[in-house]
């Protein structure tokens, strides 16, 4: 689309009349924040406003365009680059940003994955299968109890077992005894197998508490971790990404996409910034995202993003164990089922109902 | 509303004869994220699930209620009481966050300002008008050039000259440069007055880099700084309120529409996660927010809210000069009024147009 600039799509719902005005007020809004005729005379707009790629074409609702942001713009600030895109606009409920494109001035500012789809299935010993993931929960339960369904789900041969992203801190499970106790339980379940199933913390502080959340997974070996970018700050995944030392999954908390299309935030930015594995809802469980939508994140995960590697896919959000044939049908080999509650109900058929979940996917990574 | 429990208050879109199922649905969304069957047997969610604390009442296109989670859900962790309150249902296109009343128990967690509006008031010497604020800008000048902007609404009488929020650390305006410069700038002009104009720069990194950002500023004698939480992560509002070195100024960038009220988020929880003064659309300027919505925000700013100190509103957006009497009718005395562009039209009356918002501001002060 372009070799030098940023290009951003916005879809605005309303008539393609008004398109010039509102293109214009977005490109000042963006960036300098000011009618033009408050512009110092020998203001060199050039390099500053973005230029219009893509003129309006009509769609349903209104219209959609392209805009291309110039990269010194941004800087070398991946937080920037948000304020750039999105900033004040998203204070405009007409306004969705849809789609971005990343030019390769921008390499070194977003790395993208440290791990990506490659690193995550050298990380589990999976080679060609999808990989499984479950959630560690419920939240109630104490680092004793929560170890013990933590050892089953490893047991039952499940690659990744998350902590539940509603595990923080609490009293009743404190962060570091959850941390060594799951661990442990985990790692004990695997020991002697060929595949490394994974104990994936959950990280959920600020400041200093933050700092010893990752020092104790650090110390203890730990090789990947969840984190909410929308609640952490997005630029803690960038932060990470660079240092490389332990793969990131994104969670998507408080990231829920009015203004941000899911497919951009999800797909284009969470992946950018450096997310290894990227969570979302599943159409058809629990929350009303379409295929469509789904299809769009998954696309954006694992297309050809310039040097980026890959993200993992992580369908979610009440999946039922019946669906997994055709979830791996719908995003193919290269994804992580994240299966909570379908492997829970009832209580006394976990091992059972692993089994079904490992199978599903073990068939599908014999197939040509 | 309850003594011992947070409060939220949502609305859904929807019909109310499904009310209760939807209720019960957020109930183990927000929490044990498991269905009723697969929790434990001998599972107590007493002390964990929330509880209905107002029974859905019918709204224009919908109906809304109350829940009381368990303070002690969200462990001492201010982000996890986002993902309690919100993280998974901001996912959800008909659910809006419309409330939240914090407990006693969350006086700690969530300390409030560590300056508020008597504090802000304190720095600059500002004790009974309205105060004034302007940001500088255009994005593109080099910090030079934006220290003659700055000295030139510093010597025009602005009490608080901010940065834009698109000011970074790009190549063409370097941080540290502009922070120096704009300082100096500020400084002389209000030297040897009886009010200090405060110069505020923008935070905006991740990691170490922010981290120097901070140091720089300390080290400098910086009283104020403008973050924009949703960027940085709101977690570092608290860290800053606690330590209370600075007073903090919050800018909405990325704030807008996602299932958060403008008044659940940049009132509520901005404020007692420690802004001591936040920015937010005036109503008739550029964004379509209504006086209703402005005034819910100021409202929850400025309320008993427990022990918390209040926080100032700082109406925006491209408020016309010729409203300052208009605005200060709708807030009263304690806010601040941030003018930017129309300070700036036309370019040559600069020092005139500071005079006409001094004069504004000064003369709501001398009422009774």
């Amino acid at each position: 689309m372009s070799d030098t600039l940023i290009a951003a799509t916005y879809s605005v719902r309303g008539p393609i009349e008004q398109a010039s005005d509102r293109i214009e007020a977005l490109r000042l809004e963006q960036t300098v924040e000011l009618p033009r005729q408050a512009l110092p005379t020998d203001f060199d707009e050039g390099p500053i406003l973005p230029v219009l790629l893509d003129a309006p074409r009509p769609t349903a609702a209104g219209y959609r365009f392209t805009l291309g942001f110039h990269p010194a713009t941004a800087g070398a600030c991946p937080l920037q680059l948000l304020n750039l895109l999105f900033g004040n606009s998203s204070l405009h409920a007409a306004i969705v940003l849809e789609e971005i494109t990343f030019p390769p001035a921008l390499d070194r500012v977003l790395p993208g994955p440290a791990f990506g789809i490659e690193g995550l299935r050298k990380l589990t010993g999976v080679r060609r299968r999808p990989l499984t993931c479950t959630a560690l929960k419920p939240m109630g339960l104490d680092p004793r109890a929560l170890a013990t369904v933590a050892g089953r789900l490893a047991a039952g041969g499940i690659d990744l077992i998350k902590d539940d992203h509603g595990l923080a801190d609490q009293a009743f499970c404190p962060f570091e005894e959850r941390i060594r106790r799951c661990l442990d339980a985990v790692e004990q379940a695997g020991a002697g197998g060929e595949r490394q199933p994974l104990y994936v913390p959950n990280l959920l502080a600020s400041g200093a508490r933050l700092d010893d959340q990752v020092e104790l997974c650090r110390h203890l070996g730990i090789r990947a971790v969840m984190v909410e970018p929308m609640l952490l700050g997005p630029g803690n995944l960038v932060e990470w990404a660079r240092q490389g030392e332990m793969a990131v999954i994104a969670h998507p908390s408080l990231a829920g996409g009015r203004g941000l299309a899911p497919s951009a935030l999800l797909g284009r930015i969470f992946r950018a910034f450096g997310a290894d594995a990227v969570i979302f809802p599943h159409h058809g469980g629990r929350f009303a995202w379409s295929a469509s939508t789904c299809r769009a994140i998954a696309d954006r995960l694992r297309d050809v993003d310039r040097q980026r590697r890959t993200s993992l896919p992580v369908p979610a959000g009440g999946i039922d164990l019946e669906r997994v044939g055709e979830v791996i049908e719908f995003y193919g080999k290269d994804v992580m089922l994240l299966i909570g509650g379908s492997l829970r109900v009832p209580p006394e058929q976990l091992e059972e109902r692993c089994r079904r979940l490992v199978d599903g996917v073990a068939a599908a990574g014999e197939e040509p």
